[in-house]
């Protein structure tokens, strides 16, 4: 409850992997107090974030989707999609800012963890100076994924590394050679690439492939066994490492 | 309920980074719904895990608290202490099994997420061929405190290195200059040779000191101001990264 002209506060919600029983309970506290509930989504679809909230979601909200203007369709080296994002992200870091001039609470729903690789951070930069904020984490998509596999993930002095599918063939084959265990994200078109990268490396036999981790329709296989080349933007790639340890 | 004659479920609990409400539900009805509830602690404390539950422990169950033989007291490299550990998981495992042959299910509790750095993976290993396993993750220690600095960790292409402190000196420098954001766990007696690294390194000003996250007694600091050497093992230093990012 807000005094009478007092602020409301931003909530960052973190939500987890997907499986809606992975949300903490300070996550769910702050969706149940705020009267406002607010998400980024694809144009045209729900959105993860919502979906994850499902179950949890209150009556009576206002609920505030924030749709992305484009997703995948624009290079990110297109200074095009760079002044799109921008801009939606100060009509966005807006449309939340008039709840909270009017003193209500807005709780920004994140898949994962919102510090961690989250377009919370967008709206949060340009906020977190005007308005009292409460950062909720969230079990990255990472660790469902790796959790997935059922595989111990670091032991001991492992140095883990995390990579965006992203980088540059050379550049993603010199970390991958120079690390202990490793997360690959953001995959999607990059799968092939990444796949060599591991065959080239010897490692494909470490590493594991993971398509909506902790959710239904979850997919975990080997990756030298995922040979058709189409994996979606979120699925992960893991390969866990092995430590020192007592045996 | 286990059918007479069936094998209890061994479950570990991920309980996050320190505070209770970062525990998920997955989490909290794991610890409801077993009979045993066991977690590993240092002989004479109450132990980590045990305290994050504390406020969700049921009534009436059976506590099986694992005291470690040795903690910081042996230098890892002493074989001594590889067997003395080797030894505790074993008995450890054998106390778990002896529940779990009786139709008993366990939850393990874990700080942190189970299968990242986590003692949990010690008696999984031993047992998950031969009882039912679920693994619930939980909040890394990691992500409570970079979430505790409020600094956004990792934008777009941002590559993240998790370093173990106990690596040598050279190792961490070489590895710190590669990386765009770092996380550097297990402080204690490195801390001082970590911060030195960073110093020489050019990249104390972007780094943080967290000491309890998310707990009470919480103390964040930037790294240039921690000159007093004297940090707990599980204190965490945080370098962010910077990532491209449409502005």
């Amino acid at each position: 409850m807000s005094a009478p002209n007092a602020k409301g506060r931003l909530y960052g919600v973190g939500l987890g992997p997907g499986d809606p029983e992975l949300v903490t309970l300070k996550s769910l506290n702050a969706i149940r107090q705020s009267p406002v509930i607010a998400w980024f989504a694809k144009a045209g679809s729900k959105g993860h974030a919502r979906t994850i909230a499902g179950p949890h979601m209150p009556h009576g909200v206002i609920e505030l989707p924030l749709y992305y203007p484009v997703t995948t369709e624009i290079p990110f080296e297109d200074p095009a999609y760079n002044r799109a994002l921008s801009t939606f992200y100060d009509e966005a870091s807006a449309s939340l800012a008039a709840h909270l001039d009017q003193g209500r609470d807005v709780a920004l729903l994140c898949e994962g963890d919102p510090l961690f690789y989250g377009s919370f951070m967008h709206p949060y930069v340009r906020l977190k100076d005007h308005f009292p904020v409460t950062i909720c984490p969230g079990i990255t998509g990472m660790s469902g994924c790796w959790t997935a596999t059922g595989m111990p993930m670091t032991w001991g002095d492992d140095v883990l590394t995390v990579l965006p599918g992203t980088l540059p063939r050379a550049e993603l084959a010199k970390r991958l050679e120079a690390t202990n265990a490793a997360v690959i994200m953001k995959i999607g078109q990059n799968f092939q690439k990444i796949r060599e990268v591991f065959e080239e490396k010897g490692l494909i036999g470490r590493a594991f492939y993971i398509e909506r981790g902790t959710m239904d329709g979850e997919v975990v296989m080997p990756l030298a066994d995922k040979t058709d080349g189409a994996a979606p933007y979120f699925s992960i790639i893991v390969m866990p490492g092995h430590g020192r340890r007592p045996q």
